[in-house]
């Protein structure tokens, strides 16, 4: 049965020149991208103006001298996207803050001041950091898998509840009188948890949305399992419509178990975009040449414990690993090792696919259309992020070419609604002790 | 010896309605000033319009029901500071965090992102949280007055390290070879201290004015000690010159143990400024009437213990306190007792005056002019924070009525430098990579 359709929603991944490794060497792109105010800006009001419904910033707490150029230099979530509340007025402005190195009273803090500069527009991306380094930087133990997960649950909750501090109506502020608030709708935390002990009250109201949208981006089974009890959405790196349809699947199965709708799913999508497929093949290869074959074997290497690929023949048959490769990245190597049996590739052909797929999004924008109506119309998707190969290019394309035919199809129109949480249809949390005291007045009426 | 005239440095702090207790309710402000984006925005947008040279942002990490209207709910400084990048160009952007309840790693980023997405105008307030219930919203042990100093100094090193990971020239991006950075010109901080370890490298690079300026609030033997030790400038809250230069002496002895530049000074001031002394008491008077004798009497007894002063006639004489009010806040209960019997005040008009100070800035425009400049003259500031009482108030009788004067008189020009180093006269701090790489170069070619 053929569902009706329903307007998709979209974000765009502020990451420097884009998700592409390579893509600051774009011509059309700062060479500076990653730490370039005005970049950034223009993209926010860019994505905005073609109607996108949030802005998300990715983060990371390790570097060294092997990190991609965007991850190297880049500015910190909560300060970038409070920058663009000034030059933005309808689209979400979502982050990533870990909950593995930082305190949840200033991260609750930090971001209700976002969600209130930006008058309802914040989201969090709760991530809860995978790598080790991490922990050197912060003069701690890196907690196990398992473990950060079960950290990051008892946060949010830590959070949400700080959150909750002030009731709606709580700030009085009667010139007249001089009543500035009512004691009795300011409430205490008191968390004491097995990770946090938080007394509170937070220092901060709620905002226009009431508070800021959960994202959460695990695709792990811990992950799943934290997205399916506390996360409004999903931010996920499906490449295919079987993957992001499995993910769906699971995380369906785990929102029953947890008695709560299951989060809105947004893949993360780097679509290539040409008006023929010559054209799409144009800009592939383009893009190709701004990547050397050493920068495309070095980056294969990182799926394959730091293999070094270049003691192999570039334009020889892709190398027996063996068991190299069953690691955290084993969808990925498993996908290029079946890839390059499957289609004949030589090295050189793998490490630059495995560098810069082409994916499900290369094409004519009719076809990029129909692929995005696809994913929805199959349960994979309720919208997608888009996150490169070059942003400007890529939101340009989506923009010009593929939006109008998603919205003569009926999957796409102009929302001007402002807050986060009424653009992706995420239903306002209300205030804890609002909602026990209106329960209390209704039992109370009903005795009567 | 009269000195010559130097121009007086100014800054704008950002706190609600202003510093007024109950400013909130002044006709010509709004109720809920310490949360609206827009009252804040239009200040920073006045106050750059006006030539001031940086926005100041207190803060707090515990709160009650006890605590003033403006502490109550309010911006984080980092979020809000962010926000208003995008509306001001040139004047600085100095926020207040605590050393006791954040990680190194992440306020360097945080500041840092700061100082790039406004063109080098950061500064940071560094502050160690007097309040013991701080402690129970981060689940820690209220560290001791001293161990928060020895704690800050630390942590000041490692963020100041942390900004020197980036070489100024470290990033390359060079489109056509490819070639995105000099990895010699990356450097990990490795700190393994009593209080901190940290690995490195930030994940920035520097700024325009390449590190954010240090401000530090302590007044205390050891918040003297860290601010010579470690800061380009102090906010203090000198209630008379005396005390002000008394403070001065005790910096500068400090800094030339310490071996360094003494801070610049900015004392806090709430002006009252009336085209006559009838006017400027009209506004004194107007600020009164906002404020209950309930209120009063309650903030008075903050400072002695919350002791309750309601028992008492309030047009009686000021009460025999003995001992009562030889706290923390000393300076200001022996001064409330020593006006009061100088004086011969009744118990209300000692607490009004506690709670509303006249102090040195009341009175006509070329009072005040004179005042500021007595300060300066007299080694006392290099420059002034203004608080309060009401801030557009302040702001625009500053502006309107006494720059003109310290203008007339070459205390003032408008300096149209964007760094808040350049404005604050703080030499840049060199990459100490860079410094060391430059020393060697020196002795090598002088050995030649």
């Amino acid at each position: 049965m053929k569902q009706t359709p329903r307007r998709i929603k979209l974000g765009l991944m502020l990451q420097g020149a884009g998700g592409f490794m390579n893509a600051w060497r774009h011509h059309r792109v700062p060479v500076d991208a990653s730490v370039n105010v005005s970049w950034y800006r223009q993209l926010a009001r860019q994505a905005e103006e073609a109607g996108l419904d949030f802005l998300f910033v990715a983060d990371g707490l390790h570097i060294n001298e092997k990190s991609l150029p965007h991850f190297l230099n880049r500015f910190e979530p909560l300060a970038l996207l409070s920058s663009l509340t000034a030059v933005t007025q309808r689209i979400g402005l979502a982050g990533t803050i870990s909950t593995s190195y930082s305190d949840p009273f200033t991260v609750a803090r930090q971001l209700a001041s976002l969600d209130l500069l930006s008058n309802g527009r914040a989201g969090w991306n709760v991530v809860t950091s995978p790598l080790a380094g991490s922990a050197r930087n912060f003069g701690r133990e890196h907690p196990e898998h398992g473990q950060r997960y079960q950290i990051a649950g008892e946060y949010i909750e830590v959070v949400q509840g700080l959150w909750d501090s002030w009731e709606e109506d709580a700030f009085i502020r009667d010139r007249q009188s001089g009543v500035f608030f009512d004691a009795n709708k300011l409430h205490k935390l008191n968390h004491q948890g097995e990770h946090f002990t938080v007394e509170g009250p937070l220092n901060i109201q709620r905002s226009a949305q009431g508070q800021p949208v959960i994202f959460q981006a695990g695709a792990s089974e811990s992950g799943i399992r934290l997205a399916a009890a506390s996360a409004d959405a999903v931010f996920t790196n499906a490449r295919t419509l079987e993957e992001a349809q499995h993910y769906a699947t699971r995380l369906q199965q785990e929102a029953q178990m947890a008695g709560r709708q299951p989060p809105g799913i947004f893949p993360g999508i780097n679509p290539i975009i040409g008006a023929t497929l010559a054209e799409a093949e144009e800009k592939y290869q383009y893009l190709l040449s701004l990547l050397s074959l050493e920068q495309a074997l070095d980056y294969l290497g990182r799926f394959f414990d730091h293999h070094d690929f270049s003691q192999y023949d570039p334009d020889g048959p892709f190398p027996d690993l063996g068991e190299l490769g069953q690691n955290s990245f084993r969808s990925t190597t498993d996908q290029v090792k079946r890839q390059a049996t499957e289609e004949n590739l030589t090295l050189r052909e793998a490490a630059y696919r495995t560098a810069l797929p082409k994916g499900d999004f290369f094409g004519t924008p009719q076809q990029v259309a129909e692929t995005l109506i696809r994913w929805v119309e199959q349960g994979a998707a309720s919208g997608f992020i888009l996150c490169g190969p070059v942003l400007n290019e890529a939101l340009e394309d989506i923009t010009r070419l593929v939006l109008p035919i998603l919205e003569a199809r009926g999957y796409w129109y102009q929302d001007d609604r402002s807050t986060l949480r009424e653009r992706l249809e995420i239903p306002v949390r209300p205030n804890r002790y609002t909602q026990a005291r209106s329960r209390l007045q209704q039992a109370e009426r009903s005795a009567c």
